[in-house]
């Protein structure tokens, strides 16, 4: 039976909400904000072809949709609260609804966090979540806030590393080969992102400046680099020595060779890991904090002030890096 | 001069903040809710074809895809505070840009909104807008307020009515001819609608319920009759008598066949008025609130307890309504 566009949302995305005064169903939906925190706002848009592919399961497509939502409150430091959900599809298709419903909530849940409003339409494929979250006034983790003498840190998952969603799409293009193991692997990274909330949590008042990887590490690097500089009065972006052969690898990608290593760990976009610049006194409670959290956290690198981005080898040799910053415009 | 999608956002999307404590350009937005407020948050998507026509002029899109939010933010009573933005395009046109900018920037200048977060990418032409506003706890308005023997309004334009968008979409279809200056008239009915936020801040205390109307006028009343009748504990909706010659008609739709005018005010979608459920007590009242808003009030007809639906002619014999409510798979 073809359900239509009312029946729809009322089937797979109106469930009773807790947290919120009010939820889908009306025209807005009311949060019921606490005293003295601020309210973290973030969005963001999947398109078919473009964010994903064509071939991943819905389950995973609901849980990286929000996935990736959740990941900039933890590059805030916020704790979740809500979300609102846009979607977009070229017919009803119940078995998808299901499934990305499944992955949606399942994640939802995990974390606590109510669906509370939302749009769907007949359109191109496309998925549109903008999450909500708290964090005390002033304790929020900004990208401006780094300073020269901060070490620079990344989350990555215990035993694994940057760059590997990456390597999944190459080897989706064809132009790497993976043995079956290492294909799953991959795969499951770029369909299955892990966003690092309890760490972000866990980094306010450590983290001088925090962001989430999703275009690529240089490319985010960039950001942190350009607003810090500005925020700390110098004339350009604060300078940086990354150690090239310190960022933490999976064995799928330790075993391709050092150009692609490098290129899917240093430019490889959708890790969904944060970036952390902290004073080096620090150190241990950032170990402690990741711990605590269920990750790890690599030192990968020092900020300085004199504005070069300086990317080393082991030996202290520069290493080529001619990739640009991921561009959904341009990629 | 082709630009990157950095540099597009930074040019025509990055304005400074004054409400919110952080803006666009870090991973969330920080908003400051006020104490004591509820947030109100809604969200739409519009997609080329569906919900827009590839013709319409870039100015008139931003400005609509912000009014219909804003509209939903009017159906609550509550006062707009900001909004994040998701585009979508096939290719970076600056000419595209620099309009849809200038016409959503202004909307939001004249609501006093500042747009806090957002995210460009490649892809079908789509636009998705969530809303953010407050409102005092308890006092929102809701659909599920109506009761028995409450009188039936809504907002138009003075010397205006309902029905216009459709109209001129009908014009565009070529279903009907229409002369150069009503043509003019729906279109700019149909691209600019107005959200009646003045007025839902006035309703509050006023009307039991209210909601905005996007899909039509039988369609959204069924909104309201169910989601009230179930909070009155009546076994199904609410009832109506809904006096179809009543509804406010502007001079264009006026000069169609009968026929015609019913289905454009009736089913019509896309008006961006309020239908509004209130005691007959707050008439003058709410005659006043509408003389305040700038807009114009007109009474339709009542809700009642038998859970019929009853639309009437001046005469009160029944009309046929054979039009579905909008579906937008359907459509």
């Amino acid at each position: 039976m073809a359900l239509g566009e009312f029946d729809l949302i009322a089937r797979y995305f109106t469930r009773p909400v807790h947290r919120a005064a009010l939820g889908v169903g009306d025209d807005c939906a009311l949060l019921r904000p606490t005293p003295g925190m601020q309210l973290a706002v973030s969005t963001d848009l999947l398109v078919e072809g473009r964010h994903f592919l064509s071939t991943v399961a819905p389950e995973r497509l609901g849980h990286k949709a929000l996935a990736v939502n959740l990941s900039d409150l933890a590059a805030c430091g916020a704790a979740p609260l809500a979300f609102t959900l846009t979607l977009s599809m070229p017919r009803v298709d119940e078995a998808f609804l299901a499934g990305f419903a499944q992955g949606l909530f399942a994640l939802a849940d995990a974390h606590g966090i109510e669906l509370v409003g939302g749009d769907t339409t007949a359109g191109p494929l496309t998925v549109g979540i903008t999450v909500f979250g708290e964090v005390p006034a002033g304790e929020a983790l900004r990208r401006d806030g780094a300073r020269p003498g901060d070490r620079l840190w990344v989350s990555h998952p215990v035993g694994g590393g940057l760059g590997d969603a990456r390597l999944a799409l190459e080897a989706f293009r064809g132009r790497v080969d993976l043995a079956g193991e290492d294909f799953t692997t991959v795969r499951r990274a770029m369909e299955l992102p892990t966003p690092r909330v309890a760490l972000g949590l866990a980094l306010r008042g450590l983290a001088s400046a925090a962001i989430d990887l999703s275009d690529g590490l240089l490319g985010d690097l960039g950001h942190v680099r350009r607003r810090s500089g500005a925020a700390a009065g110098l004339p350009g972006p604060l300078g940086v020595r990354l150690h090239a052969d310190a960022l933490p690898c999976s064995p799928a990608l330790a075993r391709q060779d050092r150009a692609l290593r490098l290129e899917c760990s240093l430019a490889g976009g959708d890790d969904y890991e944060l970036l952390i610049a902290a004073p080096p006194a620090h150190d241990a409670a950032l170990r402690a904090a990741a711990a605590t959290a269920g990750c790890a956290l690599t030192p990968i690198g020092e900020l300085t002030d004199d504005g070069a981005l300086q990317v080393l080898d082991a030996a202290g040799r520069p290493v080529d890096t001619p990739w640009a910053a991921f561009d959904h415009f341009r990629a």
